[in-house]
Parts: C-alpha cells; structure tokens; sequence
C-alpha cells in the first residue's frame, strides 16, 4: 500500500509544509501508522512523486503541472529538501511507493500527467496482469504509446483519459472528470469479472485539471474495507510546536485549504474525518467539497442493515461524516 | 545506437579484461568512434548492462545467467569496476545503451534473461508505437506478464521467446535458436509491412543459452547498411601495452576465443573482421563459428551486381571475410 | 542506528541465504525491531552494502573483498537479488544504513574495504565535527587521501588503518587486529576527552582480513546500553519452513558458521546470545570465537554491584552468557 | 574539465531555453568541442547542477538560491527536463562534470551553495591531495563541518567562505566578493609553493551572491592556456531556427543579458568573446562588466613579449576583447 496526499487552496502552500517539515507528513509517516491494510509491505521506500500546479499562471510556463518524482527514499532527497522550500502552489499531489506492482523505476512512480491533467492512485487492481492486455488494447494509440511504465495504476490512468471526450482539453468541467472516473471504475470491473477475478481490488484513485479534484475511496467488496481516506479543511495549515507538529486551524468561517489523504496527515485527529467507503470526493473549483456514492454491485447503503459489515473503521465513519460535512463551502 | 560485445570462450574471461581495463572496450569508446550510423546520440551514457554465466557450474546456485543492470554511466561506476575484477565467465554479453527508444530505467537496461536464455539487441525497429500493441497480442500470458520495460528491444525478445517451443528449456540446439531468431525477424517484418512501415529497420540481435550464440546483422533495407557487427578470435586477448592496450593473439592453431562486437575492441583492427551485413552468425558450443545469410526480400547475394549499393563497409568485408573464414574451428 | 550481520563458515554461504531470503535478514528486518536504541530514524533505507572474500583463492583476482554498495533501499535492489544468488563466500560483511551523520552516497556506504581488509560500524561517534579535523591530523597521506566520504564511520577505519604496522599485509594475526582496535577507540575516547565530549559514543566496529574477524560491542558510558550485538554458532543455517524461516542447526558437535548480528537473525532467539557490552568478539582463522572485555574507565566488570545499572538487556545477557560459552570450538 | 555557464539578466530566463532546449547547451554540447584541453575525459556524463535564485523575492521563501544536483547524465534526467519547463530566473549557475577528482556523488555535483552565496569551478588543483589536509586546517569549524564531499572544488569554495567577513550575510560588495577570491587563489598558491607542486593547477571559479557575479580564468603558469572562458551579452537570447538554434540579439542599445560559459553556447561564434586568461570578471548588481587582471607571478601583459608564449588562443582573444568591450553597460 501506499500513501498519498492532495491539497487544494484558495492560497498556495510552501511545499515543504506539507512534504519535509511536518513530522507526520507521508514522507516521515514510515512508521506509527496502524490504518493500512497491506503489512507486507510496511515501508514506503519505493519511490516518491510529487505534482504540482503553478501558483500564478506564465503563459510561456504553460498550465501543465510540474512533477518531480525519485526512486530513492523521500526522507533523505536533498533535491526533494530543495525544492520544498522554493516551491509554492495551490494545488499539490504528492505520493510515496510501496512497490506491490511494478519494477522501481521513475516511469513507474505517481503521479502522472497527461496535458494539463494529473493522476495517482493508493490501492491495487487485483491480478492485473490477466486483464492488462485487454485493457491495453482498448485505449487509442496515441495513451497507449504514451504510456512509459508497467503498472496497474498508469494503465488505470491511461483508461480514464480514453473516457475523456478530449483528453488535451485546457479545462474540465467537474461533471466530466466524474463521469470518466465512473467510466473507469466499471471498466475495470467488466474486465476483473470477464477474466473471472475474486480478489477485491483497491481504486482510490485521484484525478485534477488543476481546478477540480476527483478522488475515489473504492474496493469491489460488499463486505472488505477499502483502503484508508480521509479528508481535513480549515483556513490555515501551520506549525503550532516545534519538531514538525502541523494543525489545521479554522480561524475564521470561511474553509481555504482542503486536504485529502490516505491517513491523517497531523496527530489532532479530530480535524480529520474519514471518507465513506465506495464513495467519490470532488473538489470544485470554488473549493466545495461533495460526496457521491458509486452506486454499483458492492454498494453498501448506510441504512442497509448490512452495512455494519464493513467493521470498526466504517462505522465509526458514520459517526463523524454526518450529512451536514458532505458540502464544505469555501470561497 | 548502442554498443555490445559478447565473449564466449573455453575458458574464462575475468570481466575487467573485457569491460573496465581496455582503453578501448566498450565503455571506454564513447568517443573516436567512426563507424556509427547515428550522430544524433553520440555517447552512450544512457544505462549499462553485463550479463554472464558461471565458469564452474554449482547445482545451488543454478545455471541462469547473472545480471548487472545500471543507470549511471558505466564509465564511473564503482560496483562495476569492483564487480568486474571478481567475476569470471566463459560466456558474457554487455551493453551501454544510448536511449532511442525507451525511459531511463534499469527494466530498459539490455541484456535481458529469461530462465537460462539471455538477450540484447543494437538498432531500432523503426516507428515501434505503430506495431507494438499487435506484437504484444501475439504472445503469451506469462512472457506478457514478464516484461518488465517498454522497449522495442525487450519486446523483440518477448517474441523470440514465443517462438521456442519452451522457452524454460535447460538447453537449446543451435538449430532452435536458429529458426526461433529467423521467425522472430520475419515476424517483426510482416508487422512493419502491415503497417505501411517504410523506414528501415536495425536489427542486431544477440540471444544465448550460455552454450549457443546467435547473432545478426541485419536491415529491411537492400540499399542502406546496417549497423556495424565485428568478430575476432584467436588463442589469448590480454594486454600487450600498458594504459588497457589489448591485443587478440593466436599463439597456437586452437582457437579459445570468439569475441563479437559492434565495433572492434582493440586498436588492432587486422584482429577483426566484419560480418556480412544480413547475415546471422552461430558460435556452436563447440566454438565453431558459422554465417549463414538471412535470405528474405531485404538480402543482397555477394555475387548480386547490385550488392556494391551497400557501400564501402560491405566491399571492404567482402574483402576479408572469405569463405574460409566462415567457419572458424576451435577445441 | 544501523543494522549488520558477519557471517563466517568453513563453508561459503550463499549470499541469498543471508540477504534476501530470509524474512528476518537485515534488509527485511526493518520493522518489529524491538531492541534499536534510537527511535527517531527507525528505517533503514538509506543505503546498504555487502563485502565479501572469494570462495576459492584465485591468483588473478587477487584477495581483496569485493564490495557491492546501494543508496536505493537494499529491498528493492534487483542486482543485489540477482547477484545474492550467484554469489557465494565464506565471510561477508553487510549493512544497512539510517543516515545518522554523512549524506546519502556510495562513498558513505558500509563496508569499506582497504587491501584485504574491511570494516563496518553500527552507532556513532557523538559530535564527531568537533574531533574529526584533529583526528584527520593523525592519519598518514595515503589513508587520508583514501577516504572518499564523509563520516564517522570511514575516519574510525582510517584510524585504525593508522595503527596497523603495514595496512597492506596479505594477513593480519588476530592479536594485530585486536591491538589497532583497541588503540583506535582509545584514540577516539581521547579526543572526546580533550573537547569535552559527554554524550556516548556508540562503537560497534567490525573488521577483518579474510580470516580473523574484530568486532566490538562498545559505548563510552558506564550506565547507558551500548547498541545491541549478538551471536549464533552451529553446523548449518538453512530454511525449515517456507517464506524465508530460517534457523540455524547443530547438526553435529562441529560449528562450522558462526554468526554476528546487530539483532538476531533468525524467529528462534534461543539461538542468539547477546554479546557483553564493552566487549570485543574475535572470531579466530580456525573457528574460536572469543569474548574479551574492553577495560577502560567505561568498563563495569560482572561481579560490579553497579552492573545493574546498565538495565535489564545487560541483566538478560548475563545470563545466559555463561563462561563456557564465551570460546566455541569448530573445526 | 567541466563546463558551465552562468546567466545574468534584468528579465528571468526561463531555464529550459538555458539549458534543454539550445542544441548547443552545456549539456547537449558533449561532442564537438575542440577548446577542451583535457583529451582523456571528453564526456561530461559524471553529474550535473543547476542552481538559481527566485524571480520574485518573497520572505517565506528566503534569499537562498535552490539547487538540483544529479549523478546520472542532464540529457536524460526527466526531472531537469519538467524543471527547467516551469522555473524562471534572473541568475542561474549550471555545471556538467567529468570526473577529474572526487567520486560520483551528489555531495561532488556543482555548484554548491552557503546562506546566500553560490559557488562552482571548471579546472583542477594540480595534485591536490598534497595540500588538502593543511587547506583544511585553515577554515574555521562551521565551515569545516559543511564540506560534505571531497573534491578540491568544494574545499576552494571553503577556503573562499573562510575569506569573507560574514558568510552569511545577506549582501555582499562586488569589492568583497573579488577580494575573497583573489585571496583564495593566493591561498592555494602558497599552499601548492610550499609543498612544492609545480603542475599547473586551472582554477576557473565563479562566486554570486544573487546580485554580483565574479568569474575567472586562471592558470598557475606562465606559458600554457588557461581553461577556457567565453561571455556573450546582448537583449535577447532567443531560437531563431527549429532544433534549438539559439542566437544572442541586440535589439536595442541595452545589454539586459551576460552570459558567461566554459565554450560559446550558440553556433554564433561571433556573439562570444574570449575573457583573457589569468582575469577575473565581474558583473555587477547593474548588469557592468568589468575584467579585471589577476596580477601576479603567473600574470603575463599583454603588452609582454613574451605574451605570444600562450598560444593561439590568447592570440586570438587579444584581437577581439580590445578595451571598450571590458566594460559592458547595461540598465
């Protein structure tokens, strides 16, 4: 398994905010981390990514996000230590490896982009390798020669561009990206139940354009949990103690920053609140945040008496995502 | 383009002989180096490969070859030169590659193995995007499943594999080799026809099942050269001069050695000869040396009039590659 | 704090069988690792390197180590997989590092080798900065020109380099080496002294020339744990249950491998016994292993009634440290 | 030798145009390069860096410059590419390595930075492990305890910091600055005097601070060429044909850009001059550049018979850098 992070704000940050300094960013998060599904593979040492979005528009910079990605570990990448401190932008994915699929290699570490549009993905397809090749064969040349790496989640990536009606658009409407992530998800799943696949997949799947976010909490399972999500919103993300100790502070109504990320990002876990399993979460560009179920065979309604079967993580959920969080509104 | 040699002889090379001390081995020759068809990508600093098997053979330890893949120039690389002082082999395959086609990635790194088979390849199959996805229909799940890259290199070896009745075999016969080799061309070819390919392709292949070589020459073209292939072989190759000076000697009627490489390995170039271009060369595992023409629409006979097309390189190795030398007996 | 393992048989020993296979070797040991001192870099990431001697004396190849080094996590390091089964030796050094003091680079990698010897170090030399110039001083040109990094642990090797008569003898008696190690920490506990230095030094050093093995157990604190060292004798060390168990067997009355480890090695612990604080270990040429006390002002005897002070690791470690066991016996 | 290049403008340049797109950038001028002295190592495939200081000042960020550094080559490495796409700067500092002293590690990648100051050298300090050790001695602890590689480079930038007043201040004088390096150069000498080395060392060395450049071209003899040095300066530095031709334009009376480099960065040899050899330039805060003499035993004047002695190269130079063009005004 491994871990990523999303922010989005009315104000860009400092990358090092979010990345270097804080001591429980997902690049020192390597340990004390008991919401993973997956402990064979406990360590995200497997190469890092990180995308981001200029904070003001140049146009002969272009409106592509920039990505800086490594094969050697995070925590110790002076270039990576550099960056961060020079680098400021309002909307950021960044992603740490644990390699269950794929060799360690740069084509291979999240995130991607394609055009203006950016990609990562925590989880696994399961048994991938029996649909690969007919998931290959349905994409247009152009993604499929694009496509640089051997994993489940650039091809992942590679099928939701082919669901775009024009996956070099400048702008996507938050509706699109919805759709295709849709699209993608039960394209995946044809194939998974065609080759006769069992074993639940895990798709928490991020796309942006730089304006929308769309993020997925998903697994083909009426009764596993998928893995982690959370998300937090406030008007500041700051240091309030030495060693690297963030909050998120809400000091007045209005919500400027959004974050989502796979395990909660600072130790007031009250700030943090779990994203329902199989749901979808967007981010609009006027930084509302929604969530839509995906309503499908391993949908689990929240008033169905069986939903209790998800076990101790989704049920405390409940709790806390009451209905009045679904819609964060931010100016 | 890139570089290799390969080295089999009845006894073994320590590697440094071959890779690091030369002056002019491979790793060495970025520059002075006047046969290469392709100025664009002059130095080969783009990945490094050494493939070889063990000169004693141990039941505990198998008898794949081993594999030292590297991104870093090979030129300064200090496992490699440390590596290279320790290892003998009768059987070795290296390669420093210069990106045509292909990320920066260890999974790109030539040669490649599969079970006992080892691989690499200098050239190009020209526009590859085009025939790719049809090329990767047509083989197998698991050699699928197997690749690791996205080269046209690799997926050239995908399918010689396909073509051998089992690729997991312990031993081949230069004749399953052979044919394998040739349909792996043919194939390649009836795609690229298919396709409406007309750029010429460069196809110098190198497979071994540590025993057998074959090795070709060869371009879809009856006018254009291929790339350069060079052999040498005699009784000793040991340094006559200090500063890595090497010389190929033939201090008795036995010959021990047969070296081929895309350029000769030594500043003496009497002690090498060029292989015919479409041509497939097989060292026996008897250490005969064979050429055998490859006799599809692209090939010229030496007696054809219009063979002078191919330019002053052929002429110059018709020249001293005569009959008598095809076939090079050795102990 | 680092992790290592010596292993030296009569014998050679596959390198997989130490490295890669076994679920509890240094490199898969990254977690449930109870007995690491320092919690704040509790991932060892950060480089790795194995040493090791040939298996068979081969007069071209010389009898130096060979080294192997990695900056990228030794787990996901394919040419260490791949050569880890190919290679095998009767005395290898490994290491894997958390960057305490000195950058992420070859050169700062463990072992080093120099000649025919080789030396790796667990702990840390505290406020090393402050004695490194004067310790650099004391070192001949050659060794001060030598050292191609940066920290602690190289200058401590140079040091002892520094009080062998002749670093580049073919063979070193045990009490050679046990002489220029003692000296070497008396020589750095003399710096500490002179710039008044009170945090403890952490020195687990190991060396060897192919034959004998030093390896100390050492902190300059007579209350605090030194890091944790531990041995393991017998006749085979060898998987019983798949997915990597291993054990270690007494076959026979003969210790044919005894091993040395920063933490046990093996899920059977009796077979580990903790080596004494403050003590060095010798493995002699023909197999002894002897436990001999570092006496200084650091050193608190077992018959001490402030023994106890240093906690309940030492406490364990007396007991079943028994005198007996402090020389092993092997052919 | 190296090579690098230094820009200075009153606009950002985006550093692509610096760097990966110009065909004859410093990275993609690997080949055809005849000013190069140093015939044994003709790849600069050894590392590469690129530092910059922010485009717009902004306090959170802080006056430091930022700094990528890599070991494997620039004409390959996707982040420099993706980088140097979305960065902009007023005064960059680039360098390719060969490995003329110092292994390949990023702590041996030029330039490094100290506070605000910038440092990075093409050359070599002849038989420099001679007086490393006493060149040690003489840098106070701070700045001792930075070095973090091992090349006469790094240890000249030292020796420089240790000749400011303050090396952490925010600002420092163009006077300050080239006092600074004239003592270092003075410093080395006396050094390479005492030990008695009378191979000539080459010590083109450049300094900034952000605002103040100060270059030079030296070379401890009397009778051999220094390595070379070129400026170019003009309004534009923009392609002016597909494939990276790149030229310097001098729209309008104003000088808005300096360049200075090892080699001319454009097929314009005419855009470039030659800096005399044993000089120091200086750009200043306001875009003037001044050639200073660096006036002692080594110095030769031009108007000294014996100036014919150099060679062709300092010919030539004397022919087009008369007089008017040492000082360069621009707004």
């Amino acid at each position: 398994m491994c871990r990523f992070v999303i922010y989005k704000g009315t104000k860009p940050v400092q990358l090092s905010h979010l990345l270097t300094r804080p001591c429980h960013s997902i690049i020192n998060q390597a340990y004390d981390s008991r919401l993973r599904l997956d402990h064979r593979r406990p360590i995200n040492g497997d190469g890092f990514g990180v995308g981001w979005y200029d904070s003001v528009y140049d146009e002969e910079l272009g409106n592509q996000p920039c990505i800086f990605t490594s094969v050697t570990p995070a925590w110790n990448n002076v270039n990576l230590v550099r960056l961060a401190e020079k680098i400021k932008s309002p909307l950021v994915f960044a992603h740490v490896r644990a390699t269950t699929a794929g060799t360690l290699s740069l084509d291979n570490c999240h995130p991607w982009s394609y055009g203006k549009l950016m990609f990562m993905h925590n989880g696994g397809i399961a048994e991938f390798g029996k649909i690969k090749r007919k998931l290959m064969m349905s994409v247009p040349d152009d993604i499929f020669n694009w496509v640089s790496g051997n994993t489940d989640s650039q091809w992942a990536f590679a099928l939701l561009l082919s669901k775009l009606p024009n996956p070099e658009a400048k702008r996507f409407s938050p509706a699109v990206l919805q759709r295709a992530m849709q699209e993608t998800i039960a394209h995946i799943n044809a194939l998974s139940e065609e080759f006769g696949i069992t074993e639940p997949s895990l798709m928490n799947f991020c796309v942006t354009d730089g304006e929308t976010v769309v993020a997925t909490r998903y697994i083909t399972s009426r009764t596993d949990e998928a893995a982690s999500l959370w998300f937090s919103s406030g008007s500041t993300f700051s240091e309030y103690a030495e060693g690297g100790h963030y909050k998120m502070s809400k000091t007045d109504k209005r919500e400027n920053i959004i974050m989502i990320a796979s395990e909660p990002l600072t130790f007031e876990k009250a700030d943090w609140m779990e994203i329902r399993t199989n749901h979808m979460v967007v981010i609009t560009p006027k930084m509302n945040l929604l969530q839509i179920p995906i309503v499908d065979k391993f949908y689990v309604a929240p008033s169905d008496p069986t939903a209790t079967s998800r076990g101790t993580e989704f049920a405390a959920a409940k709790g806390f995502l009451s209905p009045r969080r679904d819609s964060v509104h931010a100016h």
